[in-house]
């Protein structure tokens, strides 16, 4: 491949000097058809991510998979040919899903209902590990607890069960919309009393999966124990509440917190040949939740990023930037590894001449590509969107604003701010996975995957090539 | 949902007017809105498919289930609320599988190995249905053969083994670049003394699924039994004749093909408003081959036609133009039911005033859509494409030209030429399933198959609304 490209370049007589805020040349054209052929022909995203998610599994922070991941993660990088392989440690939470997670609906003498749920992360055990038995009433908002009489909702355990929104397209916007009731719905439960919550999984789907994902407790509020309920369990169990109001449901969990525990974010650092001191970060997150197997989320994005490394030596480009490939820890349940990289991104614009120019994140699936999420000032932004013929032929359309990345996001502090990019997979089937047990290897396709990793590489390339240097 | 919209329409002021061979209005954007909320909210292009693929399942021209699928079909329209449905009779190929399909490769004395094989479409069995047995040799083309000395091809089975190129973006153009093994391969084996063929399965995926499709034979040239091979077995087996060249497989078909029999095309027509003498016509096929259930290849075409129907009568939709909602037959092994449907039209435009404005397929599945393929004149494509910030807020971004669709093809000779349009998904995954067992309703996607009937239901409003009248 690598021949290929040189011997094209000469006989068009492209250029292989960049040009800086300029529109893309044809010698970007021939990058990306280069990438995409490695990719889609001789591609080690699905092998990869078959590893990371059979031999390895899901990877909760703190846990020893998550561990093994990073020795993986670090040792895939060597292969590669990453100049420097480091962990950068980070401190992260330590949280354990027991063994145990059991609700019922207590439909009369002798006769329950299991349901089918899973502890949110974060949440605290049922006292003493033993079930709890309480009236459960259903809301579809937090607000509407408060103007409930106190004698309806104290000691009940509250069933949050307003759906995501199916008419907006971005599946995304509609988790945003509803993520409320798992994020803050405990608390605000607690607050008036109750002392259990269940959450309607955030997904589209119509099934049998419980979704779990973080959630977290409001400071001097009581801490009650929260599960996700599948979204059947949950459109059933507030049907039987209407025609009995009265109904009970039980709840036990066995979930619980220990003390941080050092883990760290893999980085492997491939020194640029033009503008060494400025960084083009690019990663995904290693860890992931506790049931499944993290395979979209966000096995993809580790995958797609150890792939840009392959990809680029494989087609033989030099980048003029420093790349700093980063598998990032803790992202699902605190994004203390998100933190810790920007704080230390900080300390080395403030101690040397290094300057972080950018960072690209994928961390919505390993579905087709569809485009970008772009958090970047107006020339950059404008700059991106003089892409959209060359990436017309690998079907990428999307240069939309904002949302780049949860990981990334931290770098937005510094000064000058880093352009932050995100990979914009199709997000119509990401919730159907996404925090369950189904998020699984055997869920992601393999020339999906692989074409996200040569869109991912691709924005790699034209930034590193395209990017105007910081002002002095 | 017809309350909103038309409030919307009356508090924005905007003219409910068409503006033919104009750019999209406010209008237009409001329609659009309430077909996708229509589609995602109360859909039932799903269920509609559960039905079809499950209560009735495969269905090939001249069977009993495809006759079923007609009835079927006839019956949704008209609960639908079209003003007439009719059956257009056409004549179709009547061939069956039999229920024997035998492959084996015999490695030595007694020890066999069985390859997963099914006949292709339109085969001939083996004579007396009974096994033959013979040599095998591997080519990658079929001008291979003739560079062959004749002793080698002479009473042998030859395996055609190039697979879909992996690096093409489109799959469909992978797909045509492989496809003359399967169309002609038999008779380019036959050719040179072959007495059978197997020929690799149209797929990227690497798996033991053969995929069926139609062949043909070359007229004066022996007839000679045809099976699709699994790629993973065509792999194999070229892998082992390389190693034993004397290698033999055995085959053994009892496939059948019998007189014709008369089925025909389902026809919804929904009487325009202000132009009924202009008809659209809108369609997908009802037959399908007869492994799998159809389901994307083409009852995601068959239920996102009927949802057009349903969502324009949901939200108050008065066609200006005539709907002619059609359910094909005889897509998968001759077409006949779209070259019928283009002789009647021609023959209508002769007797009567009534002129082919239009029309739109849907037969490239149930997968999320990204837009459409055109076949029509610059003007009209240009139009198409003052679409693109109207469909950008649903990720429909390709406007495309050529391969609109083989129901619709032969309308291409009509006088004036219609308006040509195909719905086009995103094909990465479709000849996963495509012709083979896999091809069956858990396969699809209830998001994006909605999707794909909104957006195919916006391109037959847009059309309705704004195509120029024929010059006179």
């Amino acid at each position: 491949m690598r021949i290929f490209l040189y011997s094209l370049a000469t006989i068009l007589g492209v250029s292989l000097h960049a040009q800086e805020g300029q529109s893309p040349t044809n010698q970007d054209s021939l990058f990306l058809r280069a990438i995409y052929n490695e990719a889609l022909s001789e591609g080690e995203a699905y092998e990869n991510l078959r590893t990371l998610t059979k031999d390895i599994g899901h990877r909760l922070s703190g846990s020893n998979s998550a561990a093994q991941a990073m020795e993986w993660g670090a040792e895939v990088m060597r292969g590669y040919g990453a100049d420097d392989v480091r962990i950068m440690p980070v401190m992260v939470p330590h949280w354990t899903r027991g063994t145990t997670a059991v609700s019922e609906a207590i439909l009369s003498e002798g006769i329950k209902r299991p349901l089918h749920i899973t502890a949110l992360g974060g949440s605290i055990g049922t006292a003493g590990n033993d079930p709890i038995q309480a009236r459960v009433i259903a809301v579809k908002h937090l607000a509407e607890l408060d103007t409930m009489p106190r004698e309806l909702t104290e000691g009940s355990i509250v069933l949050f069960n307003r759906p995501m929104n199916p008419v907006l397209i971005n599946t995304g916007s509609a988790y945003g919309g509803a993520y409320d009731q798992r994020g803050n719905g405990a608390s605000a439960a607690a607050a008036v009393g109750a002392i259990g919550a269940l959450v309607r999984s955030l997904t589209h789907a119509l099934d049998t999966l419980p979704h779990t994902g973080a959630m977290k407790y409001a400071e001097s509020i009581p801490r009650i124990p929260a599960a996700a309920i599948s979204t059947v369990d949950a459109s059933w169990l507030a049907n039987m509440i209407k025609e009995n109001p009265h109904l009970e449901v039980s709840l036990q969990m066995d979930c619980e917190a220990f003390e941080d525990v050092e883990q760290g974010n893999v980085i492997g650092e491939w020194i640029g040949s033009e503008l060494p001191h400025e960084i083009i970060t690019l990663g995904g997150h290693l860890d992931s939740w506790d049931i499944g197997e993290g395979a979209h989320d966000d096995g993809a994005g580790v995958v797609h990023t150890l792939e840009v490394l392959r990809l680029f030596k494989a087609i033989g480009y030099q980048p003029r930037r420093t790349l700093r490939f980063v598998l990032f820890i803790n992202e699902e349940n605190g994004n203390r590894g998100g933190i810790t990289y920007a704080e230390q991104a900080a300390l080395e614009m403030e101690n040397s001449t290094i300057v972080h120019l950018a960072a690209l994140e994928s961390d919505a699936g390993g579905f087709v590509p569809r485009g970008f999420r772009i958090d970047a000032n107006d020339e950059i932004t404008k700059l991106m969107r003089t892409w959209t013929d060359l990436f017309d032929p690998y079907n990428i359309h999307q240069f939309r604003r904002g949302g780049a990345g949860v990981d990334i996001s931290p770098l937005k502090n510094l000064e000058p701010r880093p352009t932050l990019v995100g990979l914009s997979p199709d997000g119509q089937r990401y919730f159907d996975f996404h925090h369950s047990a189904q998020d699984i290897f055997e869920n992601v396709h393999k020339r999906e995957l692989e074409l996200g990793a040569a869109t991912f590489a691709a924005a790699v390339l034209l930034l590193d090539q395209h990017l105007p240097s910081p002002k002095p």
